[in-house]
């Protein structure tokens, strides 16, 4: 499967902040890990701290050959009206993932705009929620 | 009249998606109908899906020969104080148009943040918002 | 067409009271006005302060051969359920207008309840709402 | 028993708009069904768009020789409290009752502000909540 | 002095229920004692519980020969947009009365949205309300 | 027709406290008043303290021969998502009643979250409330 | 009678600050202006900016010949749960008034908890709400 | 490992009701079918509707040789503080999963009282959320 | 005097996790140490993780010869109306003690719904609070 | 034990009024109680109306030799963040204590801000409460 | 350029209390370190925990030769509508100060009544936010 | 020491557009008379009107030789939770700074979410907001 993992902002600083909560591994890292995990999966990695590059890039799903689409929007997915309108015509298996637990952190964290327009989400596995993303995105392929 | 017609994230995809709510005219099909309605007007297209951009843009019109400013924000409508402090400086004609009726779908759309310091509002009529936009522009400039 | 403009609560004091805001004109005034700018259309006028006067003359298009509704509520839109209930198996072309930006007023006059029923709203562009409001019910009537 | 039926905004128009709610009888219809089923009774119906008036006929029954109360105020039972005023000082059997559940409607509808002076309500069971609500004035008037 | 004074919904009961609170003197009753109490004044009373005959008598103010308005709403003063729009344009001395103190009841009656457009408002002095009403009249007119 | 009747939390105390407002008789005083009133039903009661056995009861009507579910979740009505999960999928007539007018208590116990669920509620007439809740059952019946 | 008037906080400025609103007569000018306009009466006066002398003065009228209080507690009014506890039991004719409108400026003053353990308010007649405070006093004494 | 997995209200009625969201195995066949597809661990198995239940099996896992915890909480996820309470202590891997997206649903079950104590959270992969939550807690296992 | 001292969810884990808030105690060793504190009083003890048993526990004060109830309702205090329902008719002294002070931790537990029918509560003394519930009995006790 | 006692505003009233609630025993009386119930402490009280004057005497507990402090500040408990900052480096025990249950009176008195850096809170137990808080600071005493 | 700079409640402490927070120089030290930093002004300082106290040394700048007001007012900055209006009509610069970022605390901390009168607000900077707040009057001053 | 100034959205019109308010100089203007009113630091100087820029360019400091950082997001400081994610790690001495009072303004400008991470906030001085956060700068590098 062609899949696309889309990083939003402040994540390209992975491995390098907060080490304590998200771990010393980069974000290449962290796509290199993926990809090699998954051998059987063709990865496209993005990332942007620019909300509007998000968009533009996710729509780029409704035309192009990806067959599943995992997202972390990271400060995004609280506010971003924007982008959920983004993600909701999306028709291929869509996931949303955070690091952290969003509901064990500031109560403004809880609620996720664009969660509401996903198949599912994923939160609070450290850099396994990519991988449980990756395994979400087989699971909601095999059931189509 | 020379008058700016700016649209917000998302709206690029006019025609591709949602076409029960939206109709199947692209923003280009949509831009050429409007330019042949009203040929008697010279109209500048521009569409972002990036905030800044818009905002950007939006300050043009405070040193340019513009007439008439229209604009379609999508979803930065509901959530953007930037946007509203570019909006509120401009002293031309200024109108927010929404395809869709924003008081008829979920809640956090009800409220447009941008739509305070507008001449007006217009919202529910598909593509022909723009036009009664245009008519509303024509209105306001013979007020003046 | 024939098309029935109805003003709700004080609309009959205009070009009375408060003129800084709405004009000097009259409510026939601005009723002759309407009318001799659509000479190709049949309008019919309503005017009450009493709410279920309103309602019943919203309930007329039920029975009616009324191509059109435009509504301009006033205090009421903000707060009657029953108004909405008038309006919502209404299934002509209906509008609502309003002549000052109701987004650019007080807190309690940003939520419209009978607006969600309507297929748009107008607001903000004095005398000339009316005007977009033919206009509006003219787009609607050709795309049915 | 002398039993007064007074029916608020838009119940006028039971029977003739949005009939798979509302079944397709009209409103005479069903007053005429009520008294043949309750022979026993002598009924007296009222039915305005107005709330004023509405708060007339609520007054009467200070002074006339009316044994049980029935109403259904639509939209203003959301709203009203002239109207929970002018049913507050009624000492007869009082009943508010509604065609449809008003818990399981917008969430504007799931308060009633007229229903906390009232002896009871009904509300979800068609046309047969005003049998319920006769019913209910007869399990009253015995336990008086 | 020319004085209106308005009594809205229910107040056409006074004397005949909650007598209690409302003491059991009537609505002429204390008509008749207003005159009387202020026998150089011309008083002219008018009461309906229809919102829009209400409006419709306050706007009367604006073009007859009126020197005081003082205004017991009841249950529309908590709710009513379009009487406190009726309200604003008044120039002469205006006050709202009320014969219970709407500080200590239902939280719902703390709250008087036509009470912001008024000179002043007193509340809570049985039928003298009315009383501290025109002497409130009179010491605006004194001041002007 | 086979009715079952579900009393919840409290409800077996009935007749023992509280009898100014619940009246002195005991829970099978009642049901044995209800089987009485009603010789050509059958009816099944049931009740439990525990939120549970509750659901599970409520579940039976799944598989069971029931033809009507009557239930008074007491103070489980104002906060179960779980009860209202169980009875959301129940297809026979089913009914939620309460002794005393939960409209005229704390606003804690104005809102009903079972009750969205429920074809109709009825709240407000003692031991009568389960009455009108079988001839609620039966209309209900009739017009399926 | 003896009547004892109350001031709290920034009220020992009046005349020295915003004498647009205020006038630019001194608190002991109104005091003077006070005991003249009612000879009749006995007055005292008392002003403190401290919560809690305030609370200690309102206190001494349980002990105390005082026929009548009146008190206008500026800012303490929308926020202190202290005062009136201290005010609760006072049994003697007592008036909250205010200078200005509180329901015409910030929402902040719109509530005053002091305010529902009062007789009644008096608000936005300026240096006339004391006037009106007296003849408040004089009319509840009558009554009781 | 020792992987428990409880399910709470309504769970057990898996595969026999709604069976367009929730699919038409039933609870035994979905476990069975984890079962199977993790040979290499061995599971325990907890349904019940009772809360009470379900916190002294969760405090289970204190005391005996669980490696990990799975909980599928249904309707009391949202309300429960008893079942954090309960949660809040266990040291070994936990999660909660959802078997619809709670983010999509009524507003009042996107709120997860209980995932605040959780490592974290899988929700709207249909029966597949399970199988996600045992991988998770492979990974969680891994990284301690 | 004969004390019955009830416990809720959770509770049965005293002494076995979160030491360092509750100590290393177990329920058994402080219900030990309170009947050796007060060997003049003879003590039941119950504790349940299920809110209905502890509702079935409360109603049998009704009927039994207990002077005093002590309740430690754990997470049910701040949702439950029915165990308040259970706790409102109890005449003898009624006790509600929490270990930790419920007003320095989350904000969810600040509220307590059964404290209201309560003669008082007791919070943050450790398990000392259940001393000082039972010295609480003895003063009610001698004051009824 | 040195134990400091401070009563804040209208607690100098007690005894006085609203016996029904308080008792008929003044402010001395209860003092001169307490000292004589616990001839093995040495006691010293204040009282204040005066929000500073109470801070000032908190503060004076962190350099004399005071072994326990019990605080009720009244009206002060629910909207002073002053009193909270001058009670949080209060290192010896401390005690808040209400006379009436602070739960079971007007919404506003529910939250205490004061109480949420108190080791712990005892309210409604009469002038008990001050003897439970003595007993508290006792046991608090012993566990340091 | 002589300065007031006035601290309010729990002030006092500084140096003695939370010094990890505040550091260890007392109330005096920082005043003297701000004399001696600034030669060129003189300086006034005041303290006081009462609200009232503060109030009236705010009120005499109106009336005294003070060229800029610097406050700390602590925790009354959150709740006082007194002062408030105590600061409002003053003219000259005036700025408050607090010692930690009042937006990184609790959210009660967040909202500062009496900042919205200031010219500015200055907050997180230790004991040189009382620097910053002299050198925010001295760039005021010039600007006049 | 070197500096960066981060202005965001709408500051790079900064003396073209409300001039009143914000002065009539550029921002080039503001942005040599800081460097020359502090010779003895290094400047660098950033705007941007898009967020995910702004994003970057604090992410810089993070690697970068920078001792201290001032921002001034403009809108983007009341809702971006992506922004405060980037200056969260920032260890470097921070400052946010606003030129208008953004407590004296629409009370959606009251809060700052950006600014709870920040060292502390300076807000309504004018452009001389910048030269306060560069003292502050100074302030804080001194007692590191």
């Amino acid at each position: 499967m062609n899949i696309l993992i889309i990083n939003g902002p402040n994540l390209n600083l992975l491995g390098t902040r907060d080490t304590g909560t998200y771990g010393n591994e980069t974000l290449p890292d962290v796509e290199n890990w993926i990809s090699k995990t998954f051998p059987e999966h063709n990865f496209t990695f993005f990332q942007s701290n620019i909300e509007g590059e998000l968009i533009t890039k996710i729509q780029e799903t409704l035309t192009s050959q990806i067959d599943g689409l995992i997202v972390n929007l990271g400060g995004y997915s609280h506010s971003s009206v924007a982008l959920r309108d983004a993600l909701d015509p999306v028709l291929i298996p869509k996931i949303e993932v955070h690091i952290s637990n969003i509901h064990a952190r500031e109560s403004f964290r809880e609620q996720t705009i664009t969660g509401s327009v996903m198949n599912g989400i994923i939160t609070g596995f450290g850099k396994h929620s990519y991988l449980l993303g990756v395994q979400a995105v087989e699971h909601l392929s095999k059931n189509k």
